[in-house]
């Protein structure tokens, strides 16, 4: 157990709440995010893609499949979650897929009720992604978007899974349950994660006692957005692919 | 406006859905707490009043209607929100009361998305609180605690109002809409605030960029908590007052 005064920070810049609500223009610079993190998940400006990083560095699946490896510190971002890996619970994982992550392992592990990280390698049988396509304004609804999104698989390939579970209070905020991307080792397929299994994995699981929740405060349409509550919920685990 | 590297920061202690799910006991100190800032709200172990934080200075109301100044820095709280005061935009304001609040001011300010802390100072007409009673293990629910609640007006009270507004999707992890507390300037009337209105208040509003939610992790109850999602945005507004 740790003290008080020992903190576990996952750093989050703007939400899907207003995402869903067509706020898709970039609001925190790559080099702005990177400064409270080294590892994470995000899309760029127009919802322009699938963002991983990992070890600081930033690569980008866009919708043609293709992978870029991000250098520009002054790409902006309007969604981005990112943390500095620290006080890590190892794991070795057998016969893993979304189920056994939904199941057993936050029972386990007791993430009900707090933010976690998942960071997991190894060759994975089987893998199917999303990429989202980048939008141009008027900017449409995420749920929209969701509808027309091109999907990736491959099997048989090595790769790593960086992600977060976040609490179900949390899901008007952003993903509640697991949300997570995948990155080949090769660098050239990434993506939003949809399906995967894995007969054998390794990696890491951080649990954060603390949420920076960031707001592009000085962004009018992130001010004076609208949000339609009733719907949210069920619109985020639609477009996030449902995987709670 | 802000750049990116100025932060104004809100912090709070805990969840109003743990809260609810019943898990009542202290889990921060009120030393811990102050690190985070001078100005705040929040409750004791056990929902025991409603606290109010003035100027690095802690004041109690109980449900007898007596208001503490709590010294001992090693009191525990399961809930609080604290923040140091920066980047004021003064506030002058007529004919005040929560319709004037909720309707031109939120608008005014463009409130809706974002949090912030209101600081009212002033002679009353009108105030009345109600203040929590203090529970004991086994914990009930905070629904159950808001039924029978004690409650106290007064008029002609010269006071200060401290509190915070909350976006809407928000609303499951704390209270939506204002969250207002309320202090007499002799010190010997105080509560959470669900009644007033005044001819003339001055003071402050501040807008944060930065939502810091801290989580007791090491907490038992708290990890193992089950959330009702389906009653509990409803369950939150009815035991905080129905501001919104």
């Amino acid at each position: 157990m740790k003290g008080n005064d020992h903190i576990n920070t996952l750093y989050e810049h703007g939400t899907l709440a207003s995402l869903m609500a067509g706020n898709m223009a970039g609001t925190i610079t790559v080099g702005d995010l990177l400064k409270h993190g080294s590892t994470g998940i995000g899309t760029f400006d127009g919802l322009d893609g699938e963002v991983i990083i990992l070890d600081g560095e930033v690569y980008q699946a866009v919708s043609s499949g293709h992978v870029n490896h991000v250098t520009d510190m002054a790409a902006k971002m309007p969604f981005a979650s990112v943390h500095q890996p620290a006080d890590l619970t190892k794991l070795d994982l057998s016969t893993v897929d979304f189920t056994s992550l939904n199941g057993d392992f936050v029972h386990q592990h007791e993430l009900g009720n707090v933010f976690a990280a998942l960071h997991l390698t190894g060759t994975f049988d089987h893998v199917k992604v999303r990429i989202a396509p980048k939008q141009e304004k008027p900017y449409p609804s995420l749920l929209e978007v969701a509808k027309g999104q091109p999907t990736f698989t491959r099997d048989g390939v090595a790769g790593t899974i960086i992600g977060y579970y976040a609490p179900d209070i949390f899901g008007s905020v952003t993903a509640a349950g697991w949300h997570l991307h995948f990155l080949s080792d090769d660098r050239q397929f990434a993506g939003h994660l949809l399906e995967f299994n894995a007969a054998h994995l390794t990696g890491d699981l951080e649990i954060f006692d603390t949420l920076e929740q960031h707001f592009p405060v000085a962004d009018q349409a992130f001010r004076q957005g609208e949000v339609d509550l009733a719907t949210l919920r069920d619109s985020i685990a639609q477009s996030e692919g449902n995987h709670q």
